[in-house]
């Protein structure tokens, strides 16, 4: 099933699941109790927009064996994360825009997203699985000049934080085998990255067991699961496009700021 | 005022201002609209718990000046911070709970919090005082031997995300005058931080400045302006009690986990 929340074109927000070019609405929640509302919305008559709200995203570093070696850092032996806030989500098609007053490189970073589906603490991975919803397509944006401004702290929050830097969906894929698919990101079309989620230093359910004794974990939540190589610069005006079979495409353009 | 969040004995939620022993009710929004209910809760008829329900907790770090002096890092030029969660957040009297499988130091931090009274992107220094709602205590709580545990990533939100390890309270209280105060920590009733707001890099005003640059800040949300020098240990089973004149005392017992 492909989950999506939706604006329509009478400016009403709702959710339910995609079917082709219709959405086939749901009322209740997302993550608790839902049921069809027995009406759809047809091509034209729905913009996506964000597939979840999460509280936080969680963003992982250093998760993958090609991004380890070409580091030359050993792969971690426990999640490392830094948290994005809820007001850096962004839905597909929306602007990521420029900070204001920085002029410094931004870049992309396509992703898995992992997203909860219930409160989730101090799980064993062997139930993990049960706490994730489903997988969305993440563009995990950072304002790359920040994050080494400062000698003493590396500015992870801050660099990666920012209004529209986290970039969600354009759906929620549940059933889907993550082992066997790749995240691919085109900027303006062309190919920048082409991994395997089989490179992934620690698997999904491992990553929401550990990190569930971290934090709890809250329905909507989101794992970004960490980037792989072939990270690079957005030009404003240039558009992110982060592909996962059974998912589907995230574009994202960068807008220069007014300021 | 004192403005606070109470659980009444009947285990109603609620909010209102702290008259000596009673506590005014209010209805509606406490960053929007509200108004007097006309019922007030006696001593014995309410506990306090946490004064706001932050999105987030902008936590800083290095900013005060004999801080920066005893690190030998020079003070920065722009607010350096983590996030912790909303998930981290407990009010007085409840206790922080020791991580499950940590069995490493705890540390204490007593911090002047500045409460945001209202969606807040990009404000100019001069406005910015608008955006305050008020100034609670806080103890961001810390497990320190997790901050450096890998030596590729500074783990600042993982050591301060844990659930229960962002202690806020008793209340919030408006029209302070923070330059003339001085945030007092005892552990176990012993003295171990004492030291001047004046002291601090960036002035409440300022930080709401710049941090809104960097990402909306929404009612509720906490700056937790950083802590200055005595930062130390929390045994099992210890008290530690953050005292700002003109807010009160936020006291939280750390208790030793089950695992």
């Amino acid at each position: 099933m492909h989950w999506a929340r939706f604006r329509s074109s009478d400016g009403r927000i709702g959710f339910g699941t995609v079917e082709g070019e219709y959405i086939a609405e749901y009322e209740g929640d997302m993550f608790g109790a839902s049921l069809p509302a027995n009406r759809s919305l047809a091509r034209g008559e729905y913009i996506l927009i964000s597939p979840c709200l999460p509280s936080k995203i969680v963003a992982l570093w250093n998760n993958f064996g090609a991004l380890s070696l070409k580091l030359g850092k050993p792969a971690p032996a426990h999640p490392l994360f830094l948290i994005k806030p809820a007001t850096s989500v962004i839905g597909p098609g929306d602007e990521i825009r420029r900070p204001a007053g920085y002029a410094g490189k931004i870049a992309y970073e396509g992703e898995l997203g992992i997203v909860i589906a219930k409160r989730c603490k101090e799980v064993h991975p062997d139930h993990a699985g049960d706490y994730i919803f489903g997988y969305t397509c993440v563009n995990d944006v950072t304002a790359a000049a920040v994050l080494n401004e400062n000698v003493d702290f590396a500015q992870w929050c801050r660099s990666k934080g920012y209004d529209t830097f986290g970039c969600l969906g354009p759906v929620i894929a549940t059933g889907l085998d993550w082992r066997s698919l790749r995240v691919v990101t085109r900027l303006d079309g062309v190919e920048r990255q082409n991994y395997p989620l089989s490179d992934m230093t620690m698997s999904p359910q491992d990553l929401v067991s550990r990190l569930s004794h971290d934090m709890t974990l809250l329905p909507g939540d989101v794992i970004a699961c960490g980037t792989s190589i072939g990270v690079g610069s957005i030009k404003d005006g240039s558009a992110v496009e982060v592909t996962i079979e059974g998912i589907g495409s995230l574009v994202n353009v960068l807008s220069g700021s007014a300021n």
